[in-house]
This record gives structure tokens, sequence and C-alpha cells, in this order.
């Protein structure tokens, strides 16, 4: 039995999220499938993904992972599952990985991305990938208030369905508003994520940026615990999980790997 | 009677092109109903655009003129034809211009710019935008070859449909392939374009940056006047009008008006 890590790029416009539904087209769902095909087994192959992204959240480099009798290369594989996966996502890398190799528990961070696009008028060209604010937006102000969220905290105020004990304590080594364009792209790199925490995040910086709340009141929302505090959970489209990253140790999708 | 220019948006997937057709969802369909309804007609509103894309090719800054007898300040125009206006497509900006201006027959120029992607892989979230090519390309050489196409020239050999009798000389002012990330962008600007020619000059230059093609072979294809000549059509997908300029004396989208 091997075990492969996969990295995975998808557009969430069509799927209802990761994780695989009762009902509606999930990214795992379509993983599982193609892993099932390249690797000619009838059953099910089980896939565990390293970030259960949400409806309508994309993903530059979601890490999976999954084991197989298959003696397959990993660039065999890649195409393999390229030639069964639907237009909307794509395997970009594979690697044959050790056993204790999780992709949802051995993450050493995760970076996700979120687009602000700061227009009166609605963008046809963007708006897939990006969260159409009526603006203009104090980028100084938010990325201040940004700052706040560096370091470990409980993030309370920035969860929901938050489970009765569940701890609530991460740490995040990076977040900032940087410019791009038209747009505005906060970026935030943690160790592991709440519940719509990135979200709840942005939704919250963004009334910082409307003047609504100071950088000070910001830091005071975070660290109140309480979700009420919080401003609006932003819209999912603006969302990409943009990488997993994993310790050396692992040795995973080394860049000048032959596909 | 005013006549009033108009600036569009949209992206091209799910259009069947620019210009209205018998069956199929056009952008200048699209168009026409919305300002119907903005100007409270019951009529159709005859728009004319500067440029008639074709199927799948997107635009960033389409140009159309339509007259109206509506008094509406051209910001509220603007607003209320986005109100009625799909997802796909918007109006950014609209000007009030000389009954002689004329969307079609005004500009002074076009610009397109042509995305490839050289990816050995499919990927999600650019290819509604960029046409992916297995790769890699010698950017270099489709850069020289590119520049042969700058100046007045007969482009027969990068046109399909041409008429009896059509003139087929143009004049570029601009042809260029730029780096853009993991993609390489190639951009034309002129006074006109003939039926397919940006995506035909692409799809020779492909070659060209394949090795198939010598930059002096492309320069070669040019001069033969034949469309037999040249290399395939690239395809729509990869294609945005990014901009068509008209002379100052129009007065239209200056940046300082307020919308």
């Amino acid at each position: 039995m091997r075990r492969i890590a996969i990295k995975i790029e998808y557009d969430g416009t069509e799927f209802c999220g990761w994780q695989l539904q009762a009902e509606g087209r999930s990214a795992q769902g379509a993983i599982e499938a193609a892993a099932a095909k390249a690797t000619g087994v009838e059953e099910r192959v089980p896939v565990q993904g390293a970030s259960r992204t949400d409806v309508g959240v994309h993903a530059l480099g979601q890490v999976a992972h999954f084991d197989t009798e298959s003696a397959l290369a990993c660039g065999v594989l890649v195409r393999a599952m390229n030639h069964w996966l639907p237009e909307d996502v794509a395997v970009l890398a594979a690697s044959e990985v050790a056993p204790e190799f999780n992709a949802r528990f051995s993450p050493r961070s995760k970076l996700y991305r979120y687009r602000v696009l700061p227009s009166r008028i609605r963008r046809p060209l963007v708006q897939r990938y990006s969260t159409r604010v009526f603006g203009p937006l104090d980028r100084a102000a938010m990325h201040r208030g940004a700052g706040a969220a560096v370091g470990t905290h409980d993030f309370a105020s920035f969860a929901t369905e938050v489970q009765e004990g569940q701890n609530t304590v991460r740490t995040v080594t990076r977040s900032e508003w940087l410019p791009a364009g038209d747009e505005l792209h906060y970026e935030i790199e943690g160790d592991a994520f709440l519940y719509n925490m990135v979200r709840a995040l942005v939704g919250t910086m963004l009334e910082v940026g409307r003047g609504k709340l100071t950088p000070a009141g910001f830091a005071g929302v975070l660290a109140q615990h309480d979700r009420r505090a919080a401003g609006p959970t932003a819209p999912a489209r603006g969302l990409t999980l943009v990488e997993v990253r994993y310790g050396d140790e692992w040795g995973v999708f080394r860049p000048d790997e032959p596909e």
C-alpha cells in the first residue's frame, strides 16, 4: 500500500465545497471518483483533504492524501486523474509520502487569500474570484487592524458553529492587506483556522476600511472572544486557499520533481 | 435626441458573441434590452458596438452608442442599465457624445490582449480567460516575430471569411509578447482588425514559440497574403478586447468624470 499526497486547484463556484455531501457536487467527491478511475478500482477511494473549504471558496493549492495499491508513477497518476476530473478541478502534482503523512493533521501552516474589489460597478471579468464592495476603503487602516491578528489568540469572535468545549485558540503568523491592481488582497497564514474565521476577519476589517470601526476597535473585537462583537462574514467567492505548507521532513511537492 | 456612448465589460464565456443573433444570447442583445428598460421605451433600442467580438471572446472595454429621448444623467443611466443587465455584462461608464460619433466608425485604434498559459496541466482558476498550451514556449522568438506585424501591411494571411474585393490592409501600431506571472500576454493595437486576425496571428506565433517556425518565417507568412500559409486560429477564450480608443475631440469617458 502506498500513500499519495496530491495538490489540487479548483474553481469553487459550482462546487458545494470541498467536503463530500449526500447531495451536491463536491470537490472531494470529484477527486475520489477520479482516484478510483485512475487506479482501476471499483470502490470509492477515501481522500482526506487538508482544508474543508466551504461552498464557493476556491483553491490554488488544496492538499489531500489517499492510499492505493496501484504502482502507477506519480506523474502518470496526475495525468490519469486529470483525464477523469471535470474542467473546474485539476490535480497539479502528486508525491508518494510516508504512511504517517496526513494531509489534514500534518500541515505546518495554511495560507489563504481574500480578494476585494472596491468598485461601485459590477465587474464581470473579476467577480468570480473577488468580492466587490462599494468602496472606497482605507487600506492603511485595514492593514493596521490586520496586524492585531498576528500571534496566538483566542479567535472566538471570528468563529461560527463553535462546538461545546472546542479550543478556539489559533496562531496566525501573517495577516496583511496588499494592493493588487484595482483590488486589495488580504493574506493570512496560520497553523489552523476556525470555521469561517478568515471570512469573519475580512468582514470585520471591511468595517475598519469603511471607517465604521478603528484599527484599535478591531483589536478590541478580537479581545472580546464573542462572535456578536465582530462584523458580518464576507462572501465566499473572494476566498482562495492558496497553499498548505508541510515541514521539509515530509518531502511533498518538491518543485524540482518531474511530473 | 441624445447620442450616448457606453463602455462595457463582459465575460464572453456564455455569450454567442457581441452581435445580436436570431438565436442565442448576445452581449448586444443584453445591452439593447437594458437600454430599453433603463430609458423606459417599449421598442428595441438599436445599439452599435465598436467591435463584433466572437463567441467566447471577452471585453474589458467594448464601446457602443445608442440614441435616446431620455433626459437621464449619464451616471443614472449606468446604474439603471446595470440594474437590468445579467451578471456577466456591465456598463462601466457613459458619456453624451456629438451626433456624429459612431462607436464602430470613429475609433482611432483598438487594443486586444491574448492570454496564453504554458502548462502541461489544466488550471481551473485561469482557464476561463487564458488559452493553455503544452509549452514551453520561446517568448523571445515569439516577441521577435510579433514585431514583424507592426506597420501597414496586407494581413490577408491572417484573415478568415474575406469578402470578394475586401481591402485586407490594416495598420498595427503595437504588437508584443509580455511576461505576466505564469502567463504570456500578447498585446496588439491597430486601427482596425480583420475577422479572426488576432487569433490567427496568435496561432501562428505559437508555432514560432514551439520552434516550428522562425521569427523570419513568421514575417514570410505575413508577406504571402495567403491564409493557408499561416498557423491555426487560436481559441477564443484567451482573447479580450481591452480598449477602444477615440480621438480627444470626442471627449468620451474622461477619467475625471463623476459617474
